[in-house]
């Protein structure tokens, strides 16, 4: 039985921070090596991937787990009561960066895979794409493992990625899709002057008031059938005068919206310009709009897979997640133009925090609902 | 007969950027004590100030004018072409720092009194007071001055400030009265979260872009008999968050007021305060409101004194000045409430500008405007 605690512990002790490989990637193709898995580096820039594969290429029935081994930083680590890349473990609880977010997870599917091939090898294949830059910019991580796998020939059929999905509860919460989210800047440009004689300046500061006043006021969405209704937060409008006698010339503001699937981020785009614009026109200064999508809205709706998981987690838990779409992105927003994808993992609480820390029990359990899904998957 | 430009460019010479005395007031003190002015220093905290009268105290008839030799920094030395205190002429135009504001307006008044009283000596005083801080905090300069003359017994019965007031043209505009001036800050405060979850925070940027919409949006007047209408500008908003991901606990704004005679700083005050309250319940923050008045607004109303100034500048100059209200604040602000003061004095256009200069003929005219209002006010 290939033990998910220690290989927890081991990946922790690897200083993965993104997008260093820290050993991490080493270690587990090592591991995926000697269980049969064909393992390829599919490295690009600064990043490692690995992607390892049992069975057959391009099999119809082929299982894929994706993940990272990237973490954050450490932080203040003065602030951290437990060593970082420690792996202690006090009172059942493990402590370390990416304990939760995601080594666990990665252990946890790498160790159900290694046990199930060996004990009940499937009619099929199961494949680990697994990434070393999931938390950095994400543009040479999973991305780069599935232009590899489309070159190669490589397929997946359904992928789960095991990012930790509950908010307190292990097993109240799966992912079946994820909002979009983009965020957009405006530089609103009027002419400088005297507050004195406001009519013969103009100034930026009123319509960049107005503008972020009706995107804030404005109403996207209620919500539709999977999703929560689409948010937009205002995030920062800056000036720099200090000198109350003068208008200035310039201001600079953003908004970041994350949004379902009743829009995209064209369509949104559309409407920022649209409403600068509009702004524009009325006060007479330019405004700016600079806009930057970093994922689209997606749903793999509710059906086979989501239901296999579901089940899955249930009968090791006791608990029937829900299938929500809320959060932030995950590389499911990737992996979805592939295949199938759905999003499980344990509970997510201390991510990115100070003494980010697991309770072991909860490792196991993970490591035990993956290998049920595997087993109905393959049943 | 005294030279008001030889005057001018020894004053200018004497550096006198505030609140540094410079010499400046020195040397008008010997001048006009040796023309046989009871001179006084006034001085309070790090100011100079110089009270001379001559006649008799508290005559009936006494003409004052106010003015000041202390100027603002002389800024990007290297963009000046001449030395801001070399009083250098080229081609009729004295440069210098202070040329205009209002090193000239004090040598014409000074010059004028002294000839004055030397050749047709009137029944009733002549007042000069000027200060060495009108460009700074200004609350130990006229001020102060009118402290002194307040316990002394001193009074002026009329006044005229000597700053530049002509847009363009000589004598083409004299002040009767100021509008007041006020500013705002606010701070609105909130609660900190993740942009993904912004039900889960208190945005304070939506409640300020409110505020100052509404603030811009607001008309407070259509001006009144003697002044044009009031102006809101928004002269600052500022949150300094670069994450586009984090809602920001804080913001900051600010904006200044310019009121006519149908507002107070006090009801304008009020005014802010029940807008900052109503965005406050209405958004759910806190906004924190600080308010300074510079000055509350004026009116000398068009009557002997403005008449006897706009006749003698009509006089000497062709040109019958407009009487306003308009511009920023002057020491007028503080001479109104001792007794009627008016406004008059050269072209302004580069004041507080690098290479401030003054047409040396109009440093003349204006001498002769400043003898017959003297004429006239003592005929
Ligand atoms: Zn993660
Ligand atoms: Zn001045």
């Amino acid at each position: 039985m290939t033990d998910p605690v220690k290989l927890t512990a081991d990946l922790i002790r690897c200083p993965s921070v993104t997008p260093e490989e820290g050993g991490a990637l080493v270690l587990l193709e090592k591991l995926l090596s000697d269980a049969g898995f064909d393992c390829t580096r599919a490295d690009r820039g600064d990043v490692s991937n690995l992607y390892a594969r049992w069975g057959p290429k391009d099999h119809p029935r082929s299982f894929g787990f994706n993940g990272h081994t990237d973490v954050v930083p450490v932080g203040d680590e003065a602030a951290w009561t437990m060593p970082p890349f420690g792996a202690e473990i006090r009172e059942g609880v493990m402590y370390g960066r990416g304990a939760t977010d995601m080594k666990s997870g990665v252990a946890a599917f790498a160790a159900a895979a290694v046990d199930f091939v060996r004990d009940t090898p499937p009619n099929g294949a199961i494949i680990l794409a697994i990434t070393g830059d999931e938390e950095a910019d994400a543009v040479d991580g999973t991305t780069a493992l599935l232009d590899y796998m489309s070159k190669a020939g490589e397929r997946m059929s359904a992928c789960l990625v095991g990012e930790p999905t509950c908010p307190n509860t292990m097993g109240e919460m799966m992912k079946i899709g994820r909002r979009g989210s983009m965020t957009a800047w405006f530089t609103v440009t009027g002419e400088q002057g005297h507050s004195a004689y406001p009519h013969r300046a103009k100034n930026p500061l009123p319509a960049m008031a107005r503008l972020m006043h009706q995107l804030a006021s404005h109403e996207l969405d209620q919500g539709s059938d999977h999703f929560d209704a689409s948010t937009l937060a205002v995030v920062n409008i800056d000036t720099g005068n200090a000198a109350t006698n003068v208008i200035p010339a310039q201001c600079t503001g953003a908004v970041n919206i994350r949004f379902n699937d009743l829009h995209s981020g064209a369509s949104l785009s559309e409407w920022l310009q649209v409403e600068a614009r509009a702004v524009a026109d009325a006060c007479n200064v330019e405004v700016d709009v600079r806009i930057k999508i970093s994922g689209e809205s997606f749903l793999t709706p509710p059906g086979p897979l989501s239901d296999l998981v579901a089940k899955a987690v249930e009968t090791e838990t006791g608990v029937r997640p829900e299938m929500s779409t809320t959060g932030g992105t995950s590389d499911a927003r990737f992996v979805k133009d592939h295949c199938p994808v759905v999003e499980f993992g344990l509970v997510g609480r201390t991510m990115h925090q100070v003494d980010e820390c697991v309770e072991v029990a909860q490792i196991e359990q993970l490591k035990a609902i993956y290998t049920r899904i595997l087993q109905d998957y393959f049943a």
